[in-house]
């Protein structure tokens, strides 16, 4: 048996998220499935997050195991063949410690969201960015987002589903920048809460179209109340970026 | 009668280019169809450019006269409006001069090709870019570049179905430039012939893979023979980005 580390690129559009589901489009669904064409083996993947519907990956990392002897190589290319016409990719397959898990060996997750601000609806763009008319003020929006930065009660920014035992989460980073015609949040931490990146966004687009100040923001933050979040921004435009481990 | 300036964003995937055909979709026909739903007029679009099938636009250029008394920004909102899910999206529509012409008034293209050059096929990327295996060198390709630019006979670079009176052409810039695994050709002259950019730009992927050198590819272009010319590249990596007026 060889555990590999595989990393995986993925349009999140047609599928239910990346966790298996009955009756239901996965990630996960569909990499096991070219597992099992690739070497006849049923395997169940390990994952670095578990993302929502409609949310996509540049580098999503997971963990495989496989009895067959093969290169990594193999492994990637075999998958990426079996995958066929599926948005989904196999950047990358290394062989990794028996001891590695993608979930619980993971000391970092990167998350991008792009928001299209323009009047224009998105061509280019379609399912792959949340579309906001209307100028946002992104330098409001960086300053508001600093109180985010440390070991704080996120509850305002959790789904009420989340099953994370603590609404405590330390976030080590988030910056906001505008790229032309488009706006990207970028975060960074150990782990995150359900909906929490697109809670924060959502909120700090509150801040950008200047319904809220960056003091009301830090309010509803600090309240600690999940009825005192912005709308809660689409899956479309989040990505997750790339994992961290030791 | 007002005639508009339109400003087209639109993803060519599904399209036979931008050109109206029997039989085959294409983006002018859609344009022509929603200036129809919104008005009620049968008009025929002039447009900047005349992409082939499956390349996409940032900022395509076309005219278009209404008789009905309507604003700009209707115009705009309404033709969205009526395009409905198709990937083409009108980006802004201005009144223009009665004599303003899309395709004979422009005194500039810029065009714009991406190269995915990486291992693993694209999954984000899938049909915006062209998938190339294999490091390629990005300086060969930028020096070997430059005997493009000015006044030339690009009869090597010219598809053999070219309905221009004459091969020669003044290339006013090409630039080749990497961003991470992304290798993006710009270019920019007054007016391109058939094929011109995807024959060039093939023609640059065999420098940059170290199978021409670049006196080979000056070479190949010197002679004015379409024989010369490399394998042309394919529709998905090009991208009609904005065109120049008066």
């Amino acid at each position: 048996m060889t555990r590999y580390k595989l990393l995986i690129e993925f349009d999140g559009t047609p599928y239910a998220g990346w966790q298996r589901q009955k009756n239901a489009p996965s990630v996960q669904h569909c990499v096991e499935a070219a597992v099992l064409a690739f070497c006849g083996e049923t395997v169940t993947l390990g994952a670095a997050g578990r993302t929502d519907a409609g949310v996509h990956a540049t580098e999503m990392v997971a963990h495989v195991d496989i009895q067959k002897t093969v290169r990594a190589d193999q492994v990637r290319d075999g998958l990426n063949f079996h995958l066929g016409d599926a948005p989904i990719v196999i950047r990358d397959a290394v062989v990794a410690d028996d001891d590695f898990h993608a979930r619980f060996s993971c000391t970092g997750r990167h998350y991008r969201y792009d928001i299209l601000n323009r009047r224009a609806p998105a061509a280019l763009a379609r399912n792959r960015a949340w579309h906001v008319i209307g100028t946002l003020d992104v330098v409001l929006m960086a300053r508001a987002a600093q109180c985010l930065v440390g070991r704080h009660d996120f509850t305002t920014f959790r789904a009420s589903q989340c099953q994370a035992e603590s609404p405590v989460k330390t976030l080590n980073a988030i910056a906001v920048a505008r790229q032309g015609e488009i706006v990207k949040v970028t975060c960074h931490a150990r782990s995150f809460l359900h909906h929490q990146v697109r809670s924060m966004v959502g909120s700090l687009v509150m801040v950008g179209r200047e319904r809220w100040s960056p003091a009301d923001f830090e309010a509803a933050f600090k309240a600690c109340d999940r009825t005192r979040c912005g709308p809660v921004a689409p899956p479309d435009g989040l990505y997750f970026v790339k994992a961290d481990y030791p």
